[in-house]
């Protein structure tokens, strides 16, 4: 339990904020306090903790150096991070910086069966939004051809540090059907071998990579991620070049590097193809986009509330790493929803192409 | 012609430096000051002018755009700029930066015929330095396959603005076998059929690109590079991955798609694979050393004296781009030269692989 003056004195120190989503207010972390983890929120006396990073293991043969006892590979989904919770009457999502997502509150009912907060109102469920259809991202997994969808990694209870073990987590996801990651099973940190099977086939797919998580009361977690997730990244990342950090391309990259390493990748050529591919044609389309006029990313969300699709509008502009310009395109009734369609705009790499390419001067 | 106070006031603005080589004093411009271009050295009384920045035309349209007479086409070589010049009876070859340059200085008179400066002592030389033996560059251009060698691009006077008109700067290389770059004579800035068609040409080669002179008083130039030398630049410096700035390799990328679009490449695939390999083929060779031990770059240099050889590791601190640590490896007589070997250490390449191959955890 946190009192109101503790947190009077984080929001004035700058590590706290305070927000508001309808008529709740509420406030989140902006950075670690207190024990809790950026992305926590505080409201009415409770806490939703946040979300904690995730290391990376950077090759295999940090894994058995690394665990102490068998690990529980689960896919990792290539998405947004999000924590559904309940407080009061209402139901919530969050992002993972602990702001309230419009879009994914609004279709929250549609993700899960909300029942499952009728009977355990202290629970939060932490799992990654994926498809077409989110505001967020443009590339789509392999997972949802369509629409939107949730898959749960996670269980938390409000105001508790750690996660609900593995076996509770299983047995309340099969007794309210919630959908959950794709999982492989325990596996010994020893047995590479069977590791490497794994990450083969997910990478043969195009999907993102493994969260391992360790059987033991430290709950240490590790994540390993494809070489075909990074060529996705890499991609989709390409349609906004210049608008991207330059590292968020070269550690990819350098990742890739690593990961054939890791797989004793024999096509070579293959993967030198692919990686030049990604960056190539992105690039090539966003040339022909900036000759048309200018680089956007085009979104289409549907919403239940004409209010939240507003909201979402509102607040892209506060959530990290889509701080760019948006545009309304339209936002109307289909068939039960109101579909909004914007656009972001990549203003760094439309100035650069457009610049370019009227064959202007450039001194580096 | 400078005032001794006023260069005491530019080095006490931090806009001059104050050098010396061997018992020679002189100070160089770290910023454009007076009309003069950083690089700029002033030493008793002369001014040897810094050589200005050229502009790089982005596309080809830019060409018919930005130049109001014909060019005349000169290829720009893959190496290091120098200007040769004499002061009291010694001749001394600067960097771009202003600094005199031990390795250059004292292969001087194997790069050209010094009879020039007894015949002209207020030349200056502008060239390209390259080949396989040269302190700073760790590939090699295709047009000078051992040893070292200079190439002519420009002419100067002492204390005069501006370089000698194309018909002087030939009269005078022929006049003393000055070795050039290329030249591919007068081109109409309408008829960019030619010019690209040498640009394909030496994009085939694998050669840098074209410096583009305008004929008219205004002294007009730009640069235009081949994707053949953004892969060489990235295959290159991916030996020293970590060490560079990540936007070093974004850039590449992006000039290279705008080159394909100028080119109207068709052979995508091709152009993807080498991109790829760009990466992956030098990344592949630095992860194989860090197993080793560390990621070095080996250079192997040839002087007439010793002094010039120590005075060479010495300076490589002060040359940007360069600073990283210096390692000794072997100096000795060999053949009629001092033959110095030495190592860069390239510290984060090696660090990060060093930890990624341990199998540490990384959080990103």
């Amino acid at each position: 339990m946190v009192s109101e003056s503790e947190i009077g004195a984080a929001v004035a120190e700058k590590k706290a904020k305070r927000e508001s989503f309808g008529g709740w207010e509420y406030v989140r972390l902006l950075h670690d306090w207190q024990g809790w983890p950026r992305g926590t929120i505080l409201a009415e006396g409770r806490v939703i903790p946040g979300y904690p990073k995730i290391g990376r293991v950077q090759t295999l043969v940090g894994i058995p150096a690394l665990f102490h006892a068998p690990f529980w590979a689960e896919e990792k989904v290539d998405g947004y991070n999000v924590r559904l919770f309940r407080a009061g009457d209402s139901l919530y999502a969050a992002t993972r910086g602990g702001l309230i997502c419009p879009f994914t509150t609004d279709r929250l009912a549609d993700l899960i069966d909300p029942a499952l907060f009728s009977a355990h109102p202290e629970l939060i469920l932490c799992g990654e939004v994926t498809g077409p259809e989110t505001p967020y991202i443009e590339g789509t997994s392999p997972l949802v051809a369509e629409g939107v969808g949730f898959f749960l990694f996670d269980l938390m209870r409000q105001g508790v540090e750690g996660f609900l073990s593995i076996e509770e987590k299983s047995s309340l996801a099969r007794s309210f059907r919630l959908p959950t990651v794709p999982a492989y099973g325990w596996i010994d940190p020893k047995d590479l071998g069977a590791f490497r099977e794994i990450v083969r086939q997910l990478d043969e797919q195009g999907r993102e990579g493994v969260v391992l998580k360790e059987n033991s009361p430290r709950s240490f977690r590790v994540k390993y991620v494809t070489g075909s997730a990074e060529l996705a990244d890499i991609a989709s990342m390409t349609q906004r070049y210049l608008d991207v950090p330059p590292e968020y391309f070269t550690e990819r990259v350098l990742r890739l590097a690593l990961f054939l390493e890791d797989m004793e990748a024999t096509d070579r050529e293959g993967w030198s193809r692919r990686l030049g591919e990604a960056f190539l044609t992105a690039l090539r389309e966003r040339i022909g986009s900036a000759r048309r006029g200018q680089c956007v990313g085009s979104f289409r969300c549907r919403f239940h509330s004409r209010e939240n699709a507003l909201r979402l509008l509102d607040s892209l502009a506060q959530i990290r790493g889509h701080e760019g310009e948006t545009r309304l395109v339209d936002l109307r009734a289909e068939e039960g929803f109101w579909v909004l369609r914007f656009e972001k705009l990549y203003r760094s790499t439309s100035g650069f192409l457009r610049n370019a390419l009227g064959g202007s001067l450039r001194f580096d």
